[in-house]
């Protein structure tokens, strides 16, 4: 019997969730067809993979690199788009069943949003969509019977508990954090730590900003925020707990004292292949995960005068309305300025938080208004770096 | 709105499960109410247990002390019956909805198969039961659409893992086991334990026989016998892992390289109020589990030349049909003489050996069977137990 393979487009498909997922697509192969596929500037990168897996259309990040695309282009016929509205043409595109966003920060949030309208089954990487509008992606979600897979390691993992479990029975979601490269590391030797330092993760292999933002541990303050949005979770229910050995992702405590925990491997291919799958679940080329040849499991509190800017999420976590976007904004722009070299490690907490302190909150009415934020963020946060230098 | 109680019969009331049961009963007052109480022969415990939930019917091991509960009970109408028909008559009644069938060893097998026959929800911590009629009790659960929870909490774990899966996803299930008192007791010195130090079982506490068992892992090769009939999976994907703690009760393996598991303090009112509350949750009041203050968890394969019990109920396991009637009957008659004084902690594995190697595997064609090959093996360790003094 001939079965209709179901068709995938990828935002993001030369970064490192991107290849993931396609490596996953060719190995199922009998299952999946890859219709479409966003990239950055990583030209060289996105012409193999069209050749690999044709997809119907391409995205790239600018004018000049969809022209040098078609230049070198070789293959059979593919529309080639560029920009943002390349992106979000890849993303709603009626051809395309599930889309994976995986397209970083704040730039994932209008093709993700256009994947959710479409009625798409989404395997959501982008976390920063979920933080800056997740309210306006569930309502939107809601509407249009799209449906959003968490790819997130922590989220798959609550995700995978919360299957038939009811929510009122939830106590509370707890989240792990592996603590990055200096959880173990003294106080006050944290401060003069370096970029390569702090790429230095010790568990998960990530794009760069990710990496950094696992170091100040700003990354679980996001998830904290993408999870209440994700699974409809009030603060208060929100917990997240230093575990380094990054093999349980996430635990579900139910009010009559039972905890369910989802562990697997660090590997992000156990949860963007879910995220396609689900519901269902195919077999893995993955060794099975073997507890008695790992370490003990260790889980600690999260000291939060080493990690100020996770306590400072937690805080935006609890009161909302337009922080969340700021917070965001300015942790990419100042991630960002920390990238390119100058600023010092121990420096990221103050800059973001005096960008926050800049900030007047205020209700977010909709996602014009997110764009908004984030670009008067980004503004200040200009202004705030180059003060410094 | 008024609204009906469900109602519930405890078989084993006055044991370590049904006090358990009893006090969540007291708890959930507003949910629950008692009909029906069997126990062994601790009168003094039934007649205060009758006074405080004013059962409808009460049942004793012997007719003696039937006849001393009649002599000495002061409250309202109350039906005594006693024995094996006593307890049956107790599990099948018409009023109860849940039955708790918490009698150990294979006397719990006729009430229990009442219960299940009579189409109840059955809260089963009688493990006996599955081990040596499994086949049996399921066969009659799908006629008489009788739910059985498993109470053990290894199985309410899984129980609690499988919900939302599918089966077919499902690579491996993995019991875990305290390790008992002797874990780290160099393989030379376990022979010369004595009855004292097996029942100083470190996690938990529960009654006598069930803590040898613990201390000799029996209890873990029954568990997965047991695990076998509840859950349908063949002896190949299931296993067990020595976990100090206690924490992580089971642990699920999905195909795609996920985990489940299930988490709780070492406290069997978890698993006992799952199972009657089940398909809901209802609050605890215990403290929350807390990962950050338990220390490291720890795994470990079995040494199985430390447990040779545990290694010979993996190939019962495995060959099936009569043997583990035979394995279940030898060691309870072994472990009773162990109990009873006057067996080394060193010789019980052989003991159980040699009633095994007695016995002759064949097919197991009903319930009168079981019974049949559960008399002969007691009475070839009757023997094997004199010759030995």
């Amino acid at each position: 019997m001939e079965h209709r393979r179901e068709t995938i487009a990828i935002l993001g498909s030369t970064g490192s969730i991107g290849r993931s997922t396609l490596e996953i697509a060719a190995r199922l192969n009998d299952k999946y067809r890859v219709t479409g596929l966003a990239a950055g500037s990583n030209v060289t990168l996105l012409l193999k993979q069209t050749a690999e897996f044709k997809p119907e259309i391409v995205s790239l990040r600018t004018e000049r690199d969809a022209a040098e695309f078609r230049r070198r282009y070789k293959g059979g016929r593919v529309r080639v788009t560029f920009g943002p509205e390349g992106a979000v043409e890849v993303a709603g595109r009626s051809g395309n069943d599930i889309v994976v966003s995986a397209i970083t920060g704040i730039d994932g949030l209008g093709p993700t949003l256009a994947a959710v309208k479409a009625g798409k089954k989404v395997a959501l990487a982008n976390k920063e969509s979920m933080v800056v509008a997740g309210a306006f992606l569930k309502r939107e979600a809601a509407r249009s019977k799209a449906r959003i897979i968490p790819v997130d390691s922590e989220h798959s993992g609550v995700f995978q508990c919360l299957a038939g479990q009811k929510m009122e029975s939830v106590s509370r979601v707890i989240l792990t954090a592996s603590g990055g490269p200096f959880f173990r590391t003294p106080l006050g030797e944290i401060g003069r730590k370096t970029l390569d330092d702090a790429l230095r993760h010790p568990r998960w292999r990530m794009g760069k900003k990710v990496t950094v933002d696992s170091a100040t541990l700003m990354n679980k303050g996001l998830e904290l925020i993408e999870a209440r949005w994700l699974f409809d979770l009030d603060p208060a229910r929100l917990d997240v707990l230093i575990h380094p050995q990054s093999i349980v992702h996430s635990l579900v405590e139910m009010r009559d004292g039972s905890v369910l925990a989802q562990l697997s491997r660090t590997d992000m291919k156990v949860p963007i292949q879910y995220a396609l799958t689900y519901p269902e679940r195919e077999v893995s080329p993955l060794p099975a995960l073997d507890l008695s040849r790992i370490g003990p499991l260790e889980f600690h509190r999260v000291d939060e005068r080493k990690f100020p800017l996770f306590a400072l999420a937690r805080t935006v976590l609890e009161e909302g309305e337009s922080l969340p976007v700021a917070l965001n904004a300015a942790n990419e722009a100042v991630v960002g300025a920390f990238l390119a070299g100058g600023v010092r490690f121990g420096a990221l907490a103050g800059l973001v938080e005096r960008c926050l302190a800049a900030h007047v909150k205020r209700p977010v009415r909709n996602i014009t208004e997110v764009f908004d934020i984030d670009r008067e963020t980004r503004e200040t946060a200009k202004i705030i770096l180059k003060q410094r230098t």
